[in-house]
């Protein structure tokens, strides 16, 4: 099993010479410190945490996973150490709001970091990013006491946190939760009800664990708009803020689960459990989004990041191992066989999942840029403009990245051929770890009707246009620069987006069924775009570099020659994707549901 | 968990109606007394076998797994009683030469059954497939003296059988094996080598274990031209054909793999082993492709059988469990939401998964319908043409089920969202289970490279030109008959199809690398062309059956209901496989070895 290598000069060729991260950040307060010396550093110490750190434990966690016993949960041997050394060198609260502890570094150099943890160990550093996700919900809803008496002991990680909303008939369908809160006399709820999926519901991690629950008050509407967000901590902070006296709560069970084995994953009981409102009453669902956008982008970071844990393992298996010879004759005489590298099919694999990941990988740091935007620039419209770029952004990066990733895994797998089905090599743990960020944040297809559905049909607030604007203003300027072929089919390809949007909101409009029926084939059809965008704007900054005589001269031929891989081989999709969408739902919905 | 319901149905329509199968059996010395009535009930009573006696130890023996200890082998419990039963029913023979114990069922029927077994538990009807297999190897090229001393043998189940190939240094490339095989003054060979990955090299399920081995004779010429077959069997059959001495050959240990646990997957020791060979000597490759394109096929009818597998625990989830709203308004007002069926992506998932599994299907029955023309047919030229129609069919079913069967368990999984990804309800081990079948029997990749190089480019044999003569008669004859939309596109594709492979052909006369690059794209647009041909085919039929006042109008309006699907939703790819192609290989070749 080869070892994790976090892609920091990948990462630094994104964010400091495509993206220019620090010329931006340095327009903004609250980020204007950080420069290209301290992006360097973070991104160089990540890497070195999570290598080191997170990843040696990640197949013996798998091995040994989970264990329940009398309402506790005993995480894999090693886990509460690492967890703990990692916290203390303040990763937790990395993007977290300083004046609670948190380190303050923006989003953009976040993602890489939550790339980089995921890649090296998704069951430990699940109960991280729950915790960072949660801050946020928080920071961003809960009232001035439970920011002091909650955030500080997250951001360092003492205390950890959830998010608690699927319950065992809701799951997709939020507006049907059944658990309840009851006001009581000194402003606090009690919160009961069984909550179902609960990611770190219960472990021996941290001293102390807050979930954040969706429930109903007692008169509250029916549906989504009648759900309310509580804290409810499991030990209630004593007057010193120390864990005090157990809350009314407690895990039930842990699932056995295909994968993400050391990760819990918990029934949780409350049973008239003290708990604290966040937000408003009845506007729990929007509160919980802010964590629930955050935690879509990082999942999407878990599918990305093990799509390239895959392909490391994958390509130094295929640069080594010798298997046949090569078509146009031997380049290893002197053995037996050659390398599978030689073999078309082998680099067509591993050329897929790299293509898509970087293209990713791109992505995830345009996306990290635009919250950055959102939440920190001093002018008001260019933060309304990025929120809309987030907004629409969000459901694309978490479905494509884990869609592709999930691809990689499997490409990656079978590169090693039978090698890659057994355990030895870490790759088939890959696949299955990969596997559940497709499914959970809101599954896939959820994801792609929150786009069809609520970010372009029915959208009033033109969040398509903020984007195809800009990618028409980028082909306008470029389209005789360096990246020429990439900038004729984004715009070929631009044009079919648009079309084909008019041709569903046209269709919808006589039959809601067509937002359905079109909205998986739509979200890819889009994520060949962004990944063709991102692509041509790397391929650009690669060919001005070596214009330039930079020094890293094969790093950028490479990333050009992959660039053109992506061009050539995976974007000729994007017409069948328009044609599919346009044969209607009438087909989808014809047969009646007793023939299925 | 919902239970496995063998597909009867369906395949009584393929092979009764769409096939015509007791038709063609009917002028065939060895097949003509199998008629409708005869199929039927073998397919009623196999249906039977794999629901009642081999489904229900599916998920017991995945959590159980196979047990190694001192060199043996225990499997999961329930195994050995089930495989018993089993063999006594005459399953193990069903297609095996009657001439020795077989039940001389022709192979289109043996297909079904297959699936059947694959779908109910891979693992368990992995032990009987390997054995059928090895017991048409041995037909075809042993001498009369083994086939006596060990067919009826292994067509009772009594004993077992498997193919041992793989090496530690040589899996895919078998030019380079090490195992040798010493002549002995008796006409015996001795056999010295390590063979991995074999699947029931080691059990407790019967008697005896048969293994065929690849290995190399002292003097035999390097690569693939010196290889023969051996028969080594675990106990030497003793006077009266009992068991007896026992060989020097064991099990080193067996490997934790994904899926597929039940299956014990062995590394097998032969130390100076008793073998015989089988075939002539150096031309071992050639006889263990009889069982390799057997296996192939049935290995294929794995990915197939998991797909249904998990479509029927899907489509019974999506029918009973309820979330949201249908987008045109409430279907069951009466419940707080409706079933998933309502929704146009949750019908998408399971027609895509449903449409493919049918196409494949049929396919299966047709290819087994030329394998049974290729050896019983009276008329030379008719065995020749079906020969060679099994020759370029073989890698394209073997991948394509595979391919889309996995496809189809992980769209099953998806259907379930987070309950398919736990244990509870089976679907997450169809994915982990399916997953294997992409890889052995000569990984999919290496099908690709078969069709694509030797079927293909470097085919003297006018292979492809007897399936496009096929088709073409068809859509000519039928191209105003009740399919014509689908022979509208098929004929299009065809054309597209046959100036892609033109394309090839002239580009890799300069350049060998384009058939390896061309290659899965290539076996993709086949695929598609094939699954569009049976539609046709199936879609003409059932037509034809509502014309006609059948009386099972349900099933025919639902078939031409999915074949709509598959024409207007999942053959748009085609154009973009023939454009990938096109892309060429050297945007594949391009980056350099050192980069990845």
């Amino acid at each position: 099993m080869s070892d994790y290598k976090a892609p920091v000069r990948d990462m630094k060729f994104v964010l400091n010479e495509v993206l220019a991260a620090d010329r931006l950040l340095a327009t903004m307060p609250g980020t204007e410190e950080v420069n290209e010396e301290l992006i360097n550093s973070v991104l160089e110490e990540a890497g070195k945490v999570a290598a080191s750190l997170l990843a040696p434990l990640n197949r013996s966690g798998d091995e040994e996973g989970c264990q329940f016993s009398d309402g506790k949960v005993t995480t894999p041997s090693g886990f509460r150490d690492a967890y703990r050394t990692f916290a203390q060198g303040g990763w937790i609260g990395l993007a977290g709001d300083p004046a609670y502890g948190g380190q303050g570094m923006p989003k953009m150099l976040a993602v890489c970091f939550e790339e980089m943890i995921m890649a090296a160990n998704s069951s430990l550093a699940l109960y991280a990013v729950l915790s960072a996700g949660a801050s946020l919900a928080l920071a961003r809803h809960g009232n001035e006491e439970l920011k002091q008496a909650y955030l500080p002991r997250l951001y360092d990680g003492s205390w950890s946190a959830t998010m608690c909303l699927t319950e065992p008939h809701a799951g997709t369908d939020l507006g049907i939760i059944k658990t309840k809160a009851a006001p009581q006399a000194d402003g606090s709820y009690q919160v009961t009800g069984t909550k179902i999926f609960i990611t770190g519901g219960e472990h021996d991690l941290t001293d102390n664990i807050i979930h954040l629950v969706l429930a109903k008050l007692p008169d509250a509407p029916a549906g989504p708009k009648g759900i309310s967000l509580f804290l409810v901590p499991k030990f209630l902070p004593d007057a010193n803020g120390e864990p005090g006296e157990r809350n009314n709560l407690g895990c039930g069970s842990i699932e056995h689960k295909m994968g993400i084995k050391g990760s819990a994953t918990c029934v949780m009981n409350f049973d008239g459990a003290t708990g604290y409102l966040v937000g408003e009453v009845n506007k729990g669902l929007a509160c919980m989004f802010t964590m629930m956008n955050y935690e879509r982008l990082t999942i999407g970071l878990q599918g990305l990041g093990l799509g390239d844990a895959s392909y490391q393992t994958a390509a130094a298996y295929a640069r080594e191992r010798t298997q046949g010879r090569a078509a146009t004759g031997p380049v290893a005489p002197e053995q037996s066989a050659d390398p599978l590298l030689v073999h078309p099919d082998v680099r067509r694999m591993l050329l897929t999942m790299r293509a898509n990941t970087e293209g990713a990988r791109a992505l995830a740091m345009y996306v990290g840029s635009q919250l950055d935007v959102a939440y920190f620039h001093p002018d008001e419209q260019a933060r309304t403009r990025a929120s809309k770029l987030v907004a629409l952004l969000t459901p694309i990066a978490k479905t494509a990245f884990t869609d592709k990733g999930f691809e990689a895994c499997v490409l990656g797998q079978q590169v090693l051929g039978g090698h890659g089905y057994v355990r030895e090599w870490g790759q088939e743990q890959h696949v299955r770890d990969a596997r559940i960020a497709q499914i959970y944040e809101g599954a896939n297809g959820i994801q792609a009707l929150d786009l069809m559905g609520r970010k372009v049909v029915h959208d009033r607030d033109a969040l398509l246009d903020v984007l195809v604007d800009e990618i028409r203003d980028y082909i306008k300027a470029e389209q005789n620069g360096r990246a020429s072929p990439f900038i004729a089919t984004l715009s070929k390809a631009l044009d079919c987006l648009v079309s084909t949007t008019q041709w569903i909101r046209d269709a919808s409009a006589e039959n809601p069924n067509e937002v359905g029926a079109a909205s998986v084939a739509y979200l890819e059809l889009m994520t060949l775009i962004l990944y063709l965008y991102m692509w041509s704007r790397m391929v650009s900054t690669a060919s001005e570099a070596l214009e330039k005589g930079a020094s890293d001269k094969d790093f950028y031929t490479a990333k050009i020659q992959l660039g053109c891989y992506f061009l050539d081989r995976l974007m000729p999709r994007y017409k069948a994707l328009a044609e599919e969408i346009k044969a209607g739902s009438d087909v989808v919905m014809a047969m009646d549901a007793a023939m299925f």
